[in-house]
């Protein structure tokens, strides 16, 4: 198995390094005060210290339940799961798929990847374009693997974003032929403008959709969700219970707790999504002046830019980088073949607004 | 895959139903007080919120070195790995062995078994008496698979104990052929007088020991570790990384800010033992009055009483109990063959001394 690169990142770089690599939240932004409260609510009852079950806890499965149901994509309980973050709910999909063959864009999530070879699965490269995959050669794959690996809102790395037509042309290709899509959707709800509906709501039997409450709450919960037909959710909870047993109940029920309050969730989201916005214009604006020869395009949401920086190897430069002290993921990492050489992986999520703009000048000075 | 049948009498029993099925420490026993406290502080940094490293946050591995160092095992903080219980521990090892032979207990804990089989692995049953393995059998199977899954203290289910000659044995087998027990110790603490040594301590490069804090704090948190040597250390960590990223970090520092005044757990495990003990006992009086037929030993430590009920089917009658409103495990769900038909595993540590007459008497009425 390769090691996720990124965490090494992590592991290596000190604290005068600033870091474009990881996929973190602003810490700033979480309601500490809010979930303080939820937390001392949460630990007054001796019974949320128990065993629960594998699924997770009822009312937290109700309450994401109203979250799908509220956007017209009726949801039953049991239609969920509860997972120690969607990177569990990846695994515990790819243990269930395992050996089988699967389309995935190219490029695509790390973590994913390295989930789906270490279950043996068999990786489809489909090209990846900002409006979504490659519907042609998607088509093509899909009907050998009636099996595809998709993240449809602001991916992970590219920040690509499906237009409308084309996740109706996915749905009807697996309409047609039968299968599944695993639908990761972390970002879906950092929109700058309120974006399109799953390609899942489309096909609510033929698709295995994850949430995450990583990105809009806090990371250390590692709480997420998995939303796909009934008798696939049994199967997945035998597997779930299998790998720990059940995921963290006393997050579960904290996080509950700050949910009774439903509009307090949505008007954090909203902050989120409006400082998001500031922090990729703020971006983008250093970008164009220190670094020009840069090639992108603005997300729509999420917490990437991810671009071209011709004629240069960006995975041999992040180690001159890193002795500058600064860092980013080369693009390279998120291929299942040998592209994205020249590409770059920005995160704008973490760094204060003298951070990026220091940063995006340490790295101009390298190049 | 098996269905764990302890966990699917969880989900079927109603309220009015007392059980001895589940291994669930008792809720009255949890510390509210100080575990609120702590969480109060935790909660107090934003950064505790963040995304952390896939090994576990380094205070808490630094208190769970010095656990082990203080009763003579040198360790060090590479040598742990936070996981998510120690059910997590067990699936990341299997992962990491998949495939190969490995010696169990027989009877064995139900999950491991669960974990080996999902992984490939071909189980060797040894038969398990009261003192522990027996030898004989474990060297002649161990010779082949260098690999062993062992509960030395107050197994489960079978509450056996190994003496201090049966782990110098075992410690020595393990010396001369090379290879590693998995040593599972998830009870060690909840002894009723000081133990023995832990087989690990014997063999520190060719094991790998697993603990938790599901027993003797809360389950809900989701807490367990691995010790092992270095090397194997790195290689479970990029397994562990895979699954799910990084272990609940949130609770990691709940429990670290707890662990802060060490004698304060200390002093809780003191209460611990005496009142598991007290209940221990109870039972086994209960026992002794309502079902005098029932053949046991009564264990030194643990959760569980083990014992035979002569000529009587336990997994025929466990539906006739469930009707009865009483529920206990039947023996046989923890053979890897078809032994242990008359055999039952009870609980004693959750239910409530009202609860273990009341519910022995009803079983005594069935029979």
């Amino acid at each position: 198995m390769k090691r996720s690169f990124i965490r090494q990142i992590l592991e290596s770089i000190d604290k005068d390094t600033i870091s474009f690599a990881g996929g973190l939240p602003d810490e700033d932004l979480f309601p500490m005060k809010d979930l303080q409260c939820a937390a001392k609510k949460a630990f007054k009852d001796k019974k949320n210290l128990q065993y629960i079950l594998s699924n997770g806890i009822k009312p937290l499965r109700e309450k994401t339940a109203k979250f799908y149901n509220d956007e017209g994509f009726e949801t039953d309980i049991d239609n969920l799961l509860i997972t120690t973050g969607s990177q569990q709910a990846m695994y515990i999909i790819a243990n269930y798929f395992a050996k089988k063959d699967i389309v995935v864009e190219n490029p695509s999530y790390l973590g994913a990847i390295n989930i789906l070879k270490s279950n043996g699965l068999n990786m489809k490269g489909v090209p990846l374009e900002y409006d979504g995959i490659d519907i042609a050669k998607f088509k093509k794959e899909y009907k050998k693997t009636k099996l595809a690996y998709l993240i449809p809102d602001f991916q992970n790395p590219k920040s690509s974003f499906y237009s409308k037509d084309k996740r109706k042309k996915v749905a009807n290709i697996v309409k047609q032929n039968g299968g599944y899509i695993i639908e990761d959707a972390p970002y879906s709800q950092l929109y700058f403008k309120k974006g399109e509906k799953s390609i899942s709501s489309l096909i609510p039997n033929n698709s295995l959709h994850l949430g995450s409450f990583s990105k809009t709450l806090a990371p250390s919960f590692r709480l997420g969700w998995i939303r796909a037909n009934k008798e696939i959710i049994k199967e997945l909870t035998m597997i779930k219970e299998t790998i720990d047993l059940h995921t963290n109940g006393i997050s579960q029920y904290i996080l509950n707790e700050y949910l009774e309050d439903e509009s307090r969730y949505f008007d954090h989201i909203k902050v989120l999504r409006k400082e998001y916005e500031k922090k990729m214009e703020y971006f983008a604006k250093c970008l164009d002046k220190y670094l020009p020869q840069f090639i992108y395009e603005k997300p729509k949401g999420g917490m990437f830019i991810y671009g071209k920086l011709p004629n240069k190897d960006t995975k041999k430069l992040v180690y001159e980088a890193l002795e500058n002290k600064i860092v980013y993921v080369p693009g390279g990492e998120f291929y299942i073949d040998d592209g994205g050489v020249e590409e770059i992986r920005f995160n704008y999520s973490h760094s204060s607004k003298e951070e990026i703009k220091e940063g995006l000048k340490r790295l101009a000075k390298i190049l």
